[in-house]
Order: structure tokens, then C-alpha cells, then sequence
């Protein structure tokens, strides 16, 4: 089973990254971008192929290791 | 319209930072993770309406800026 995550910084929470996006775009005449954002993609291959336990793994991983939950939100998708 | 951007390497890329992400969960004691493989997720929050449109734009951008397609892939998901 494949997890996918992502991890996007919350809102509010100043992106640098995203900014810099934002401008070296429009540097490059790419006019009518409002807003950029970057986050980060994680894509899990795991053994397990229980759905429930995989979800809970991968919720756990995210709180301890993948994401910082104080300015970082996670979303994890699933797939067979 | 917003544009949602998967950039991923290209399989048989090293992913150092994957590497890590894996080492690091299973030093956790995160037993069953295969495989973990990171990327980059873009959102743009764009003015342009027509879909079509909006979408030609962003492969010029992914092409020209966002994703350096000699060692990457790109997806490209339009919400409204």
C-alpha cells in the first residue's frame, strides 16, 4: 500500500519559499500568479495493507517525524 | 482557479532526502517502510478563469522554472 502525503506550512505562517516562487515568476513575464505556496510530498511505500492500521502508522509518523505540527498541516491519502 | 503541482524525481533518480525520511522512521521504530521517495508541492492561486488557458501557462512555468525536467516530473491538477 502507497501513502502520499502532504505537508503544507498553515495558514498565516510566512512561506519564503513560496514568495520567492511567486517572483522569480513574475521575473520570468509570467503575470497573474495572486498567490504561491510550496509544501513538501512524501510518498510512502508500506507493507502493511490493513487501511485502519496504515492510516494510524502513518498519522503517527507525521505527528513524530514528517511534519511540525505547530506550523504544519498533513494530509494523507492512501492508495491500494 | 488554483494550480496544484506534484513535482517528483524521476524513478531510478537517487532521493537522498527520501533516504533519510526512511532511515529516520525506522530509527523511530517505524518497521514496514518499503520505500519513501520526497518531492515538491506547488500551489498558484491564478486570476486566469479558462482552464485550458491556465493549464498551458503552467506547463511553461513547471518547464521554465518549477520543476528541472532532466531529473523530474511534473503534475499538474487544476481546481477551481
Amino acid at each position: 500500500m502507497k501513502a502520499r502525503i502532504h505537508v503544507t506550512l498553515k495558514n498565516g505562517v510566512l512561506d519564503p519559499q513560496g514568495k520567492a516562487i511567486q517572483h522569480a515568476l513574475a521575473a520570468l513575464g509570467f503575470s497573474g500568479v495572486d498567490d504561491a505556496r510550496q509544501g513538501k510530498f512524501i510518498e510512502l511505500d508500506l507493507t502493511e495493507s490493513d487501511t485502519a492500521k496504515a492510516r494510524a502508522t502513518v498519522e503517527e509518523m507525521c505527528k513524530k517525524l514528517l511534519a511540525n505540527t505547530v506550523i504544519e498541516n498533513y494530509a494523507i491519502d492512501l492508495v491500494e
